[in-house]
């Protein structure tokens, strides 16, 4: 994978995907004691980067395409509804019982078929199987895919562009990782167009399988995978193909806490003016309370998401709406 | 005034003000059973539009200009404090004891001196006057204000310029309407650069002074001055400048409930991830919940603002956050 497949993939998002603006605030400034620069992809089509990876892969799907199929706990499979209803494709989505309401209401929504199984009892994969084949559906895989990174790489052609016009040219980028899609997709623009910005990835702690695996030079996966409100980027371990770009690109994986994330909600709410979810805070919450653990200078983040449970929205409002 | 003013303000905001987004969500249009369009003012600097007007004014004023003075109740205020402060000069905001906490403490953060007032027994013209003689202050107006209505202009500019990326020539465009300075700059924005739009005000019932007067032809005031949630867009009445403009250019002015306006900011949290205040909902709500009095086709609407306290905005969560 190389900038041309990102560059090949921006030219199918043209007109399709938005460009997400770069958010300021002199607010946000002060906290972090350094220029904090956001990449709204809240503001994406579906509320999550995610439509870029999926519009990237599914608009570059043979003629005879029967429908897709995907497994997500909710922002990916948004995004991959909207992208099929786009292109006049059935899409199946395969999402956990226990995932967020609002994911899962809008997905439905959205056109597609949702078929929810218990994340303790049932195998996802082999539920996924069974249907693919009875119907002929085409997999379209959350982040270990090639077009889908190169999809999310898009996000990393606008940081580069966005933030030159803003002066910036030297900066930390710190990306909201999961199954690292985002991040090795960025990465990978960035080292082609601002070679001057080194990205950092950020987890939820105890869920900071991207963090171990880049600190053991392999893949390491997570013990658990519930006991966090960042939903959107718990995973179980980095992907085949996401992990040696991260590792060949990408500084020490930070992590946060909860009430990190729920803070920075709350300020991005105040300061910017956006809504995020929980995993979508994660970046901004690293940029403002891990400063010490960063390089001088300016830090962009990616705010990944915004489909938040209205509850959960009201709780970081209630703990830190005044700052 | 004319498009050459706006097209002036335009030059001077150039790269200080942000483009924002034109935003969509299918969930919005299948509520108005139309499609609606929503220009994201709230994530303009200082989270309203209120910076294009106060930038376009301090930038244009004299080299020996000594300081700013500006009354308001919010939005007005921390545009012309972060102006001043991009300018160099000091500025003294009077501003209404009982405005929003949130909004009094961003304006003196911002770097104004702020002067509170009480609205029933002091006199605002009286502190300003004096104040402005004492220490040599340029008042600058916060709607009646040629300077300021070409500032909010650019917002029309973008509106024509966006709206025509999206396939959009004929719409109902519906504005947030306090003064009317938004109002009346992008009426005069779009009978040039988009002549197939129809600019129509939105206002919180009772609190309808601009419908009224586009209606009698002539202004007309409110009776009350307290008793909505809708507080940036409470004015006694439109300005001098800006009714005859609106009267020209605008068709019958809407109203909207407050339990609207929390309905519409719950779905703008939902739907498209952006915070938006009472007061800059009145046009969305408008657009969802008030069809039956607007011409089919296309809903543009001005999302204007989104400084809102945290209390506010939970509550329209608690009430609205279902959809």
């Amino acid at each position: 994978m190389n900038i041309a497949d990102i560059e090949a993939a921006a030219a199918r998002l043209a007109g399709r995907a938005r460009r997400t603006p770069l958010l300021t605030s002199p607010f946000l400034d002060e906290i972090a004691g350094r220029p904090v620069l956001v990449k709204a992809e809240c503001l994406q089509h579906t509320g999550s980067f995610k439509f870029r990876g999926a519009w990237s892969a599914i608009s570059a799907l043979p003629a005879d395409t029967r429908g897709v199929i995907a497994f997500s706990s909710g922002n990916h499979a948004q995004g991959i509804a909207m992208a099929a209803r786009l292109r006049g494709l059935p899409s199946v989505i395969v999402m956990p019982a226990d995932a967020p309401k609002l994911k899962r209401e809008n997905t439905a929504a959205l056109g597609a078929e949702v078929i929810t199984y218990d994340r303790a009892t049932e195998d996802r994969d082999a539920i996924g199987e069974r249907l693919s084949q009875e119907r002929g559906l085409t997999l379209v895989r959350p982040f270990d895919e090639p077009l889908v990174i190169a999809g999310q790489g898009t996000c990393g052609l606008e940081i580069a562009e966005q933030a030159a016009e803003a002066g910036v040219k030297r900066a930390t980028v710190l990306t909201c990782c999961g199954g690292g899609g985002l991040t090795s997709g960025i990465a990978l623009a960035l080292e082609a167009r601002a070679p001057g910005m080194t990205v950092r990835t950020v987890e939820p702690e105890a869920f900071d399988d991207v963090a171990r695996s880049l600190a053991a030079g392999q893949i390491v996966t997570n013990p658990a995978l519930t006991g966090s409100i960042c939903d959107a980027i718990i995973t179980p371990a980095p992907g085949k193909l996401t992990f040696p770009i991260m590792h060949r690109l990408c500084g020490p994986g930070l992590t946060v806490s909860d009430e990190e994330c729920l803070r920075a909600m709350a300020l991005a709410f105040l300061r910017l003016k956006i809504v995020l979810e929980p995993g979508g805070a994660v970046a901004l919450a690293a940029a403002l309370f891990r400063g010490g653990e960063l390089a001088d200078g300016p830090v962009i983040c990616t705010a990944s998401g915004g489909n938040v449970d209205p509850g959960v929205f009201r709780t970081a409002l209630e703990r830190y709406g005044e700052g």
